[in-house]
């Protein structure tokens, strides 16, 4: 008997430069795989436990954030038009406020909010790491969890997170996998750096951290160090074990030519960068070079949703408007980097992006009938520049339904929003003087 | 009798300056005007032809979209990833196919996607505009409509449309109004410009035109006239009357400083740009000049959606972008364009863009209670960062409910789809040659 019977579908399929539908075809799923994709022949449904029916609809990839702080959900709208020092020391005084107890309900609102756009992974990068994984335990879906540290916090903070990374990798069904997480150059200090690349070395795990987020930080890091934030890393030896690096608008293209030599990976999170007024990232020149790039949220407060949609079309718009040329980034290399791309960098790309016999069955099912995709004469140019987050109906991951018809089936929305909204109040209580952390400029 | 009750709304009211909400207020509609605004209070609902229970619901004023092509849609997402001339020129191709017939299902189609977006007035630029007036009529929005026309075409064709614009002025119980649309300065000739700025003086109306839509257009009309695009408006006398001008992209500070002397307004569809690498739009430089700004989608060949939420949220971040600076253009200035200053592009300052007493009957309710909203604490920053068309739940204009609980009550969708998806493969044929104008850069 098989598990699940997803019958009729349109498959989507994408390489860099193609777009490819296989139409009428059925997933089969056993357990938490994908066991088969066939053309839709007459089957004997009563050999399915499960049976969706998803004709009309669009099967993709469960989609990937590659950089998130989920629980941030909790300040969303606190922190609007404001420069990036204050956004910075705004957070992180009612980041004071945080209990482990936020952080759960916060980032199962967050997680619900990431099924409703058909994200079915997280790399995330945030504190009380331990429950954002009874979240995502709760919630069905993936994390690539890393316990946020600040170089203030010494090697006390290193052996700590590094007993999360090794507790809980591979946990959940292996839902759950673990990285290390400090903070960014700016405030973990150089031998700081170096006993985080240590440990992640003895422990088998990578590095998840900040990098380079606008030239400010370069032009400080040069002032500071003579070297700029990525030379950093590469000399403290954060870069030999696989990095995931969150954003490097203020890479420099030496910066850009060091970056192939290491393994690693870039998280692009393009609504943050113009909301905050942060530059460009050069995602053409990474992939150019044969860096994986992902799409990714960062966090509420600066991005205002999770919404991976929202990412992907940013992202492709820039680069056009970056290069002053309309033919870059063509909807196949943007679908491309939404799904392998960011399966590469969250570290599965053997087991996730694609919907292919093997892979784990995380798959999103998205309605093309609306208004604003008809006539649908292009179904790569609906998914870029038209698809909603309301579009995605029904989302499976590890072969469990998480939503069906737009209805989540893990998380009580209601429960959730009740714990989440009992705190607003106490969560925007700013304490003079008291803050987690201080950014200077 | 009074004809609507839309009961336990929250209110929005913007200033340039500030953003507040009425709590708990009733609204009620007289035939197509608001008559009062109160607090909620024990009505006899038996008093009141139609109640809408708005608990939950942001009332806001209808969107209105200042420049559009409407009824293309019918061509959505045929010219992707390519230059801004090919872009013209595959238009211009497919446009050769035209009926008035598929006009009119356009636009439906068209309308029915604004509607699902919250917009209930649309300032249209396109061809057989007496179908996308019956189209308005059947629909129950409001349209500014402009039958495009090339210098190419001669005095006949501003004969034609002057009119159209005199026959439908003011039509539809008052929901139509019309204005001349000369093409552009790159496709009419002085001329030509001359002829219709002396018709729109003889007939009492405006001009809708697209200008300096990037700065190859400057450089180009550079170097034909020695003049800028504007320049030539200025010169032919087209500014001389009301004018609604598309793009700006390739504006120059001259142009700027000269654009103030004149009853000029500016359409401004940020999605496109991006697209098509057009460069920015100097909103923050308009603004202080004070010279009104409203938003747009252009056409969905080039922006994939009629979605203006979408245009408010990029105009706000790209103006933050463009100035290095994340102050610039607050949410209060950005909402304030989305409403009032559209109002104003639109010329209907007076009757639309705010819920007050005696102002029209063109109103949104959305819904912020979704996920991607919560927790609440600051509606502005849900309605520009985080607000999908999704969310809006019912749309009236004129006092009519055109969609309740996100059922359109005045289009038959599968209809417009029908007639629409009819007409597909006819409409895609390029027969070689044909091309109903040239774009040469």
């Amino acid at each position: 008997m098989t598990d699940l019977l997803i019958k009729k579908a349109r498959i989507l399929q994408v390489t860099p430069h193609t777009i490819t539908t296989l139409e009428a075809h059925d997933i089969l799923v056993r357990g938490n795989r994908i066991e088969s994709i066939q053309p839709t022949a007459k089957a004997d449904e009563s050999h399915f436990k499960q049976v969706i029916d998803a004709r009309g609809m669009l099967a993709i990839a469960g989609l990937i954030n590659t950089h998130a702080h989920v629980p941030m959900v909790l300040f969303r709208g606190l922190a609007e038009d404001v420069n990036i020092v204050d956004w910075f020391n705004e957070m992180w005084q009612l980041e004071a406020n945080l209990t482990p107890e936020d952080v759960y309900w916060g980032m199962l609102l967050g997680i619900a909010e990431m099924i409703e756009n058909g994200v079915t992974a997280v790399a995330d990068h945030y504190w009380h790491m331990n429950k954002a994984a009874a979240a995502i335990e709760k919630a069905g879906t993936r994390g690539l969890l890393g316990w946020a540290m600040f170089g203030s916090q010494g090697q006390e903070a290193i052996d700590k997170t590094a007993r999360f990374v090794q507790d809980y990798h591979n946990s959940a069904n292996g839902r759950i996998t673990t990285i290390l997480a400090p903070h960014a150059p700016y405030t973990c200090d150089d031998d700081f750096l170096r006993a985080v690349a240590k440990k992640a070395q003895q422990i088998g795990t990578g590095i998840h951290i900040h990098a380079a987020e606008n030239q400010e930080q370069t032009q400080n890091s040069l002032n500071a160090h003579g070297k700029t934030p990525l030379q950093v890393l590469i000399d403290t030896g954060v870069m030999e074990v696989p990095t995931i690096l969150a954003h490097l608008c203020g890479a420099t293209d030496q910066d850009l030519a060091l970056l192939q030599r290491y393994p690693t990976s870039v998280a692009h999170a393009p609504k943050t960068y113009l909301k905050l007024a942060m530059g460009f990232a050069p995602i053409t020149e990474l992939r150019e070079l044969g860096i994986p790039v992902g799409l990714a949220t960062d966090g509420a407060v600066s991005n205002n949703t999770l919404d991976i949609l929202e990412q992907l079309r940013l992202m492709a718009m820039i680069q056009k408007h970056r290069s002053n040329q309309p033919e870059t980034m063509p909807l196949a290399e943007a679908l491309y980097i939404a799904t392998q791309g960011s399966a590469k960098v969250y570290g599965q790309a053997d087991k996730l992006g694609s919907l292919e016999v093997g892979k784990l069955a995380d798959i999103a099912l998205i309605d093309l009938s609306g208004t604003h995709h008809q006539p649908l004469y292009n179904i790569g140019a609906s998914l870029v520049y038209s698809a909603r987050a309301s579009d995605v109906q029904t989302v499976i991951c590890d072969g469990q339904i998480l939503m069906r018809d737009r209805q989540l089936l893990t998380i009580n929305k209601d429960e959730v929003l009740a714990n989440v909204r009992a705190g607003m109040q106490r969560l925007t209580q700013k304490v003079s003087g008291v803050q987690i952390q201080i950014y200077e400029q």
